[in-house]
C-alpha cells in the first residue's frame, strides 16, 4: 500500500506546549469515503504516533438529525469502525469510543447547556449554516441547536487541546472555549482545558462529479471499502476539463478532478509533475490522466479492502475492540464529570 | 400535631387506572416554607401511603438560574431533606432522590432534545413566564429554554403516571406527553408512559403581607422551620382587612390572609365558621383572629420543628437515607434509560 504524503496542519504550529490530546471522530451516518481519507483519516494514523488520541464514533450526535432512520446509525457504527482499522488507526494507539455508551458527555452537556445563552447559539455560524443546509427552518430540533454544548461535553471531557475541524468548523471551537472559561470562572479554578482547531492545509476533496463536497447524499463519492468494478466505474465518471474536447487542446487543471485526485493520492510526484504539464500544453487524452489515476486508486484502496474484508469476518473482535476503547474513554470522561459535578456543588456522598 | 385535612385533587379523579406512581420534587434553592407544606408536602405525606412516590431534590434544575451561587443549591438539599422528613415524609414508604446523581436523567434530557423543536420550546408559555419572571430576555441560559426536556426526563425516567403541580406547569405537563407520544412513535412501542397532572383544588397560599405568592425571595414566608418568636413575628404582620379599623366595624374575609390561614390550617372548622361569622358581622377584633392564628400555627409547627431539630444532629443518617433513596431510583432510571437508548439503537455490548 502507497501511502501519500501526509498533509501538514497549520494550527499545529501554534498548538499549545506540553504533550497534546487530540479528539476526533465522525457521525456514523454512511461509510467512509476518499473525502474522509484525504481530510481527516490518514492524519489520524500520523496523529496517533506523536499524540494522545481519542477517536469518538458520534452516534448520539449523528441521532440529531437520523431521528427517522435511527438504525442507520447503529448500523454504520461497526463500519465505520471497520474503515478506521483499515486505513491504519491502531486501537493499541488511538482510543476509538463510541459516544452514547458514555452518559457522562450527556452529564456534561446538560451542565455546559447552563454556560451558554440561546442567542449565542442562534448566532453560531456553524449551526446557522447547517441548519440551512438540513432546511430545518423552524423546526429545528433542540438538539440540533444546542449540539455545541454537546461538542464541548465531548472535547473537554478528554481534556482535548487539539480538535482537528475544517475550516467551517472553527465557531464551534471558539463556542467550546468559552464554555471552558465561563465554566473555569465558575469553579474558580482551572478544571477544564482549552483547544485548538487543528485545521489541514489541505482543502476538502472535491465529488467525482466535481461538486465541492463529497457525499454520500450527492452519490459522488468513492467509498474505501470500494470494489475494483465500482473504483472503475467512478474513475469513469470523474469530472476533467470541459472544455479539452480533442486530444491535442490544452487542457485546464482548475477544478479537474482527476488531477485533484492525483495531487491527492499519486505517491509519484514528479511523474504527475510533468503529465500536468503535457495536459497543459496540449496532446494528453483524459482516457491516460484517468487510466493513472484509476491505477493509482486502486493500488492504495486494494489493501485497505482487503483490511477491511479480512476484519469484517471477525465482527466479535471489532466489538471487544470498541467495548475496551469506549471504557477506556469513559474512565478519563467519568474523571472530567466527577471534577466539574464537584465544582457545581454537586457532590454528596 | 394537629395536621389539617388533606385537600382533594380534580385530576386525581381522571387519572389513569392502575397502580400510579407520583414524581414530585422541590428545587433546594432555600428551606420550605407554609407554602409548600399547603401546596404540596401535606399532600405527600399522604399519597406516600396511596402510591409509589418519588420524590426529587432538583439540583441540576436549580442550576439553570442558580450558577451564581452554586453553595446555595448544595447546602438547601440536606435543608430541604430535612423538612421532607420533620413534615411526615417517610422514607421507607417515599423514595427521596437527588437528581445530579442519577446521569441517567441528563442521558435522557440529551435524547429528548431531539425531540422537540425549539419553536415549540419558545411557544411552552410557562417558560415564556418564568424568562420573563428572572429577567432573562435575550440572555437566556440554553439549559432554561430547555428546561421542559429535562422535566420529560425525570418524569418519564420514573414512569410517573401522575405529577402534583400548580395550575401554571400543565403546559410542562403537555410538552412531556408530546415528547413521551414522539418517542413511542420513534421507538414503534410503549415505552414511555403518559402523565397526568395532579393540581391541588386548594390554591396556592398567599404570603403574610398578602402578596399572591409566598416566596423567600419577598420575605413573606414563614419557614416549616420557624422559631417559636420567628411566627410570633410573622403573624404580627399578617396582611387583614385595611378597611376594618375599629372592633365594631364589620370585616372583610377577603383577600384576609388570616383568615386565609385559619383556613388551611385551622383543625377546628365549626369555631372558625363562627369566628369568621362574627368577624363578617362585625365586634371581633384582628387581634382575637391573629391570636388564634398564631395558636394554631405555633401547634402545627412546634412538633414540626423539633423533629427537624433532632434529624438535624444526625446529618450521617440524613447523607445515608438520601443515598439509598438515590440508589433506589437510580436502578428505575437507569432501566428506562437502557430501554430508551435500545430502541433508538444505542445498545452495543
Amino acid at each position: 500500500m502507497s501511502l501519500p504524503e501526509q498533509s501538514t496542519t497549520e494550527a499545529v504550529a501554534v498548538a499549545p506546549k506540553g504533550p497534546q490530546i487530540i479528539l476526533t471522530g465522525d457521525r456514523p451516518t454512511g461509510p467512509l469515503h476518499l473525502g474522509h481519507y484525504v481530510g481527516s483519516l490518514r492524519n489520524r494514523v500520523q496523529y496517533q504516533h506523536e499524540f494522545k488520541q481519542f477517536i469518538m464514533l458520534a452516534d448520539s450526535q449523528a441521532l440529531t438529525d437520523n431521528m427517522d432512520d435511527t438504525n442507520k446509525v447503529h448500523r454504520n457504527v461497526v463500519e465505520v469502525a471497520l474503515d478506521y482499522l483499515a486505513v491504519g488507526i491502531d486501537p493499541a494507539k488511538s482510543t476509538i469510543l463510541i459516544q452514547s455508551q458514555i452518559p457522562e458527555l450527556a452529564e456534561l452537556t446538560f451542565y455546559y447547556l447552563n454556560m451558554v445563552t440561546v442567542a449565542r447559539l442562534e448566532r453560531n455560524p456553524t449551526v446557522k449554516t447547517e441548519i440551512a443546509l438540513r432546511g430545518f427552518e423552524r423546526d429545528i430540533p433542540a438538539g440540533f441547536l444546542t449540539y455545541p454544548a454537546s461538542q464541548a461535553a465531548d472535547i473537554s471531557a478528554f481534556k482535548a487541546t487539539l480538535v482537528p475541524v475544517g475550516e467551517d468548523q472553527i465557531p464551534m471551537i471558539e463556542q467550546t472555549n468559552e464554555i471552558v472559561r465561563r465554566f473555569n470562572r465558575i469553579a474558580d479554578k482551572e478544571i477544564l482545558v482549552e483547544c485548538k482547531a487543528l485545521v489541514p492545509d489541505i482543502g476538502r476533496l472535491p465529488g467525482i462529479d466535481g461538486k465541492a463536497k463529497m457525499s454520500k447524499s450527492l452519490g459522488n463519492t468513492i467509498n474505501l471499502g470500494a470494489s475494483a468494478a465500482e473504483i472503475t466505474a467512478a474513475v469513469k465518471k470523474v469530472y476533467t476539463d470541459p472544455l479539452h474536447l480533442r486530444v491535442e487542446d490544452p487542457g485546464h487543471l482548475e477544478g479537474n478532478v482527476a488531477f485533484i485526485y492525483l495531487d491527492a493520492f499519486d505517491p509519484e510526484k514528479d511523474k504527475l509533475e510533468e503529465m500536468k504539464a503535457h495536459y497543459v500544453r496540449g496532446g494528453l487524452g483524459d482516457s491516460i490522466v484517468k487510466k493513472r489515476l484509476e491505477l493509482v486508486l486502486q493500488e492504495m484502496l486494494a489493501p485497505i479492502r482487503a483490511r477491511r474484508e479480512e476484519l469484517a469476518q471477525d465482527k466479535g473482535y471489532i466489538m471487544q475492540m470498541l467495548k475496551e476503547g469506549t471504557m477506556r474513554a469513559r474512565e478519563v470522561a467519568a474523571q472530567t464529570a466527577d471534577e466539574v459535578k464537584a465544582a457545581l456543588g454537586l457532590s454528596y456522598f
